[in-house]
């Protein structure tokens, strides 16, 4: 049995026309009016195929194919919506391969043992409403409704009003139990498709240590103020990213350190800044080198404040990467890749997924597949279509695997 | 003769509370509503005093004395806009010190050989729609009338658009022929007031060198992306911010650099920034210096672009510093300021003022008075009452001395 590989390549092109971006990717922001387009194309794809749609207070949806026991669902799933300028891919084919997996078992009239549910989780990017993977927390009982709902994206909209505007506010409690949770995901990195492999089995991730961090300073004029009177927050953050950035490639190639956010306060012409925040996060295999990194970033970040003679205020610390994921799943997915003749190795993520929150409360296994060139939160993000099709089959197996044990 | 010293301060105080910031100083951008309020109240008092305001289409506005002769009038003038968290005095005691003087005079029965106009020029910070000082750009024939109205500010609203919707595009033709022009202004720096001194009388300017550079590199995922890889333009625009603060360092006390603006896009968390860009500028008292410290500034931006493996583009360079000041003029306010007993030197400006463009079309002349401890652009912003007193009547004898000139 194999999935319809031209349907499966259909809807992921479809996908690519909603909420496109400006250079052939997408720019699908969770919850925007491009979001609720890409959901009702998605409920009514599940309907054409005789599968039914929930949806829950969180907004997400599960298409569900009915098991010969009844019990918990083995789940399938990932995320549509995708960074501003994201790529067509991240996300999506998790999601439209499970929904490509249930119509392939129905039209061969395969009934699994136990029910089997794709599951397009809200706002996994963290794009719009931040921390990212929020309703995946919800799910995971980490994070509770209420808070999700008072998120506010940068213009003050809140999470629960953006849900209800777009009519993907559901009546189903959020979480519930599930067998197993799988999830197809492009690597976004470029370890799979530099050495010509087929697939990649995560046994676990890279600890992420983040730190959200505000200077105070002071206003001043530009021009007349001395040197040595400034109180520019602004140079402080600068100060700080720069030498993050130092720390990535001081532990380099396995490590990474990021700036991805600065911002100031006024931040115009002729006015020195009293306020700056700044994001970093340091990413490594070994979670105490991370945490060294992260110690560092901290001694960064006061000596920053010093040098700029402002105040340093930590807002915010975060951490995730201690996910175990599922060793009879991982062995699903190795036995299934074999099966199929794809080349794969054992390797860890790097990146956030909906799966590190799921896999608390669940059996978890991620399946990467390669993206050209590792290119990814880029418009120009790729995936060959034979590398579509043979991570899908691979998946229908394992999926099919888990859900049929005894 | 004096000014009235308790209606100058009267007025100073009306108009601090006119687009008040958070702080006690105030938030009045250039044709905001706030700005438009402080115009009519402006104009109000001019005509209890039976003075005529004439609006130029650059909404700069003229409060007129007649005098004796026909001909080019005496200016003084400065501007009532202020930055985004200023202050209460920065550019407003100027204008409201020049409509005190044609109080005075007029009850007084003094009608000077010339006649003196009162002039509050549009948009002088620049906080709203960048450049500053474009309307006393245009008054000098710098730029023009259409370059003036197609400036945008953050939100697209197009410079001709917000003044016609405030109601200050008047029909006079932007620039005339004047006799002369004051300025009176806080020094905007710490020198009078650590020295003690009541006034300073302007022979130049700090030369200015300015730069807005912009990076480009690529979007890319903020965690498996291989440091090697990145295109980070956030870190290269962070990496210059930085050392164009070392160079202001390396060039203290006599020599500033300053990083004021830093904008990157997407900006968010979980993806590299593509663009980004960089307001900066260097001042020295000598220009062969400030030259000096441009090219350092050039070289860190492209030392940045490479350490980051972003491109590098100079989008926009200015220069100002090589005003030259009337020297008879001069002579009037260092006679007025020994003839009241007030402490003075001369001494060079290093913020930018009207005064600057007016210089290239009329003899022109600065009055500094020192603001405590020279914070500026700050709500915090302060002059003692005595100080505002002395200054202002300096200023009347050193006018009436120009505009009573054979």
């Amino acid at each position: 049995m194999n999935i319809n590989d031209e349907r499966l390549w259909q809807t992921l092109m479809h996908s690519a026309t909603i909420g496109p971006g400006v250079a052939g990717g997408l720019s699908r922001l969770t919850l925007t009016e491009a979001d609720g387009a890409m959901r009702r194309t998605f409920a009514s794809w599940a309907a054409d195929a005789g599968l039914q749609t929930t949806v829950d207070a969180a907004g997400n949806m599960f298409v569900r194919l009915g098991g010969a026991m009844d019990g918990p669902p083995v789940l399938i799933g990932s995320h549509l919506d995708t960074q501003v300028a994201g790529g067509r891919f991240d996300g999506i084919l998790g999601v439209l391969a499970g929904l490509e997996i249930l119509k392939t078992l129905k039209e061969n009239d395969v009934a699994p043992t136990r029910p089997i549910e794709v599951v397009n989780f809200t706002n996994e990017e963290g794009a719009r409403f931040s921390p990212p993977m929020m309703a995946s927390a919800v799910f995971a009982g980490v994070e509770t409704l209420d808070w999700l709902y008072a998120r506010t994206d940068r213009d003050g909209v809140r999470y629960g009003d953006a849900l209800a505007a777009i009519g993907f506010c559901g009546e189903a409690p959020v979480g519930k139990p599930a067998d197993a949770y799988f999830e197809l995901h492009i690597e976004q990195g470029p370890e799979l498709y530099d050495e010509g492999l087929d697939l990649g089995i995560v046994t676990g991730a890279f600890a992420v240590r983040g730190i959200t961090a505000t200077f105070h300073g002071e206003t001043a004029h530009t021009g007349p103020t001395p040197m040595a009177r400034r109180k520019n927050a602004l140079v402080a953050a600068a100060i700080a990213a720069a030498a993050v950035d130092e720390i990535g490639r001081a532990h380099a190639p396995i490590g990474k350190a990021t700036v991805a956010r600065l911002t100031a306060w006024p931040n115009t012409p002729g006015i020195l800044s009293s306020e700056a925040s700044l994001t970093v996060d340091a990413r490594h295999a070994d979670p105490f080198v991370a945490d060294t990194m992260r110690d560092k970033m901290l001694l960064a970040l006061a000596q920053a404040a010093e040098k700029a003679n402002v105040t340093l205020k930590i807002a915010a610390e975060w951490r995730f990467g201690d996910e175990r994921f599922d060793q009879g799943m991982m062995e699903n997915l190795r036995a299934a890749a074999t099966a199929r003749g794809a080349t794969h190795k054992d390797m860890l993520s790097q990146a956030g997924h909906d799966a590190y929150y799921v896999s608390r409360v669940a059996p978890t296994a991620i399946l990467f597949c390669p993206c050209v060139d590792g290119v990814t939160h880029n418009e120009a993000e790729d995936v060959p279509r034979p590398a579509v099709t043979k991570a899908a089959n691979v998946l229908l197996d394992a999926v099919l695997a888990r859900a049929n044990r005894p």
